[in-house]
């Protein structure tokens, strides 16, 4: 544990890569070659962690999994929500804990194009203990953003960050060194990376490191032009992330970090729609025993100021859905009843039930949507929103 | 923080109370009369800390904020779910972070009767300084059992039970004091009780009482004889708790442990269907710096093993029910089609119209079972099972 004398000397290579297992053959390309050649990659390298988003298929885990054993012998995958979390972790040293973080809200049911709600999003945690050092290794997914102009989600977005930011406060105190990976969805002049890296006391591997191979130096990962999988005028972003933090009495350096997991060798294609990001961290002991945090007064509270307003702003679009579903749900039965009046002939009669059915069943999703959906996110939202007000008075006081 | 030289000395007061706030006139018996009862009772007493379950109304907890907020000014609800999680905790000392973590599988959506699965049920933390002591207060109130002969829930209350204490002990490690306090639907010589006490590392107040004013020596706090709301013969249990863990460098001393809130004063009926735990604690520092911690080979192996096997039977039981709901959503589907090209005759064609809806939302719901319900329920037995089997896999190296 952190502040014991132990001595507390390693190194550590980790990898986070999303790595687009979107388990729909048309949509999703080349899957089952990316895969292997994934694991492969992985199998040849000299990381110590792996940790991966976006394996939504079992399948693809064992892949992964059968490849990469050797080198990296332990694997934990986040079992979540209908289609699983997509989170996994590969590691050469034996994982002692595990718990999972679910993030509520996270979208909407009835967005299936969208997905997020039925992957059950949320933070997975890793407890690795190596050389007596306590390693914690989240890895994360956040709802995505679809629209940056309009984000429908951003309430959401705000929710999950804040939640996932005092997840990792209130379980790391025992760590010596807390690892925060995956694809946060969230760029570095995003509220919500910003309130991540503050409220849990985060540094940001690529801003730290010492040095790096990558050519490009802003480290995009997503939409990346050399990418095979996006337009080769995209401009680019940085959404993948590996932040850390080390424990009282440890001092952590980021000795190198590198966007990686370009192109597959000998292949037109790339591992993966993103990029993947790679770090070598250092840790050892350090005379420093207690680790600085932000400054509360002038970098936490105005974060929370703000999403406090966003949280805000949703709640009220949120409950406003109440009416439209209710509105929806009874003119959907109308309809449904006055089709069932009137007198259709032969042959359109066939269409006008099949038209029916969906009319009840969209009746029936209307009712689900005001007593169930709505009350379940508006609650979600006023969760968000009285753990931001709480933190916001503690700082203030 | 624990270990640090600061002198820390409090003593404190804490209650926790299932207020059975059922918002069900005829079900739940008076309510309007119990709440205000019960926010006096807090409001004239010498607590420091009070934490409540079964509030799911937000107008009860309204009535308790107003009625305690002189005596308890810092409140907190913890809102989860479409119907509320039902915590809330009120605190003398300001409430400085708060967590709500749900738990996954949390129970039936078509057991409407049971309700569980709307409240999105849970454990939150609030986390409370006073004093330079860090006080960690967790409320939970775990799935009902129904049935102890033949429990349908029991892989998910297992389940559940597990979450709760790797929650604690992962995020416990900064306090001075942590308090897991509600009504856990299970007995001492359950399973989930002692995986709670063991993993976690806590002990329980009521256990390790120097002394109580009790006259039930078995601390019993549901289905009591002497409750108004239950049978005079029935045997009775304890189900309700406040578990306790002293950090590093501090000792925790359970002076006295009550069970308490019985019979509102001048009326016929008790403030709830279950009797209020209260307990008395003292907090000082202590030369034993590290906290005994249970024997993993003896206490909490064998107990995560037997987890393991109750995991897996849920499972089994739960996959089969894939089978069952898709078959009920053909069976549906088929019966609504042929009550629509049989000719019904007036004025039965009525009742078989509305029948058919029925019919056609009960296909619907077949299948968002088979597609959606079942599959996160396999991922959130599946998630437990993997969290247990790392657990002993660490503790057996």
């Amino acid at each position: 544990m952190a502040g014991q004398k132990q001595q507390k000397d390693i190194g550590l290579k980790i990898l986070t890569l999303n790595c687009w297992g979107v388990p729909v053959p048309v949509v999703c390309k080349h899957r089952n070659e990316r895969m292997p050649a994934i694991g492969d990659a992985v199998a040849n390298s000299d990381l110590d962690v792996a940790v991966f988003q976006e394996i939504w298929h079992k399948g693809d885990f064992d892949i992964l999994k059968q490849r990469i054993s050797k080198t990296l012998p332990y694997s934990h995958y986040f079992y979540s929500g209908s289609i699983g979390s997509g989170l996994c972790v590969f590691s050469k040293w034996p994982i002692g804990q595990t718990l999972y973080h679910r993030f509520d809200p996270n979208g909407y049911a009835h967005k299936v194009q969208h997905g997020d709600w039925f992957g059950g999003k949320g933070v997975g945690l890793a407890v690795i203990t190596v050389g007596g050092v306590t390693l914690n290794v989240y890895i994360t997914h956040i709802h995505a953003e679809y629209n940056r102009e309009n984000d429908e989600y951003l309430a959401h977005r705000i929710a999950q960050a804040f939640s996932l930011s005092q997840f990792v406060k209130l379980t790391s105190l025992g760590a010596d060194l807390s690892l925060v990976c995956g694809d946060l969805n969230l760029e570095p002049v995003d509220l919500g990376y910003r309130l991540i890296l503050t409220n849990a006391g985060l540094g940001d591997c690529w801003l730290d490191k010492m040095t790096s191979d990558t050519s490009d130096k802003a480290g995009l990962t997503c939409d990346c032009p050399g990418n095979s999988y996006c337009p080769s005028k995209s401009a680019g972003k940085r959404i993948d992330y590996i932040l850390y933090k080390a424990g009282n009495g440890v001092e952590a350096t980021v000795s190198k970090c590198d966007v990686t997991m370009g192109r597959v060798p000998g292949k037109a294609f790339s591992y993966s729609d993103h990029e993947g990001v790679q770090a070598e961290i250092t840790v050892k002991n350090s005379q420093n025993s207690i680790v600085p945090t932000p400054d509360p007064k002038t970098e936490v509270t105005p974060l929370l100021e703000e999403s406090l307003g966003l949280l805000d702003e949703g709640l009220t679009v949120t409950r406003s859905g109440t009416r439209f579903f209710t509105i929806f749900a009874v003119l959907c039965l109308l309809l449904a009843y006055i089709i069932t009046v009137v007198h259709i002939p032969y042959p359109l009669d066939f269409f006008v039930g099949v038209f029916r059915v969906a009319l009840i069943l969209a009746t029936g999703y209307g009712v689900v949507q005001t007593l169930v959906m709505i009350r379940s996110e508006v609650h979600g939202l006023e969760a968000a929103r009285e753990d931001v007000k709480n933190l916001l008075q503690h700082l203030k006081s």
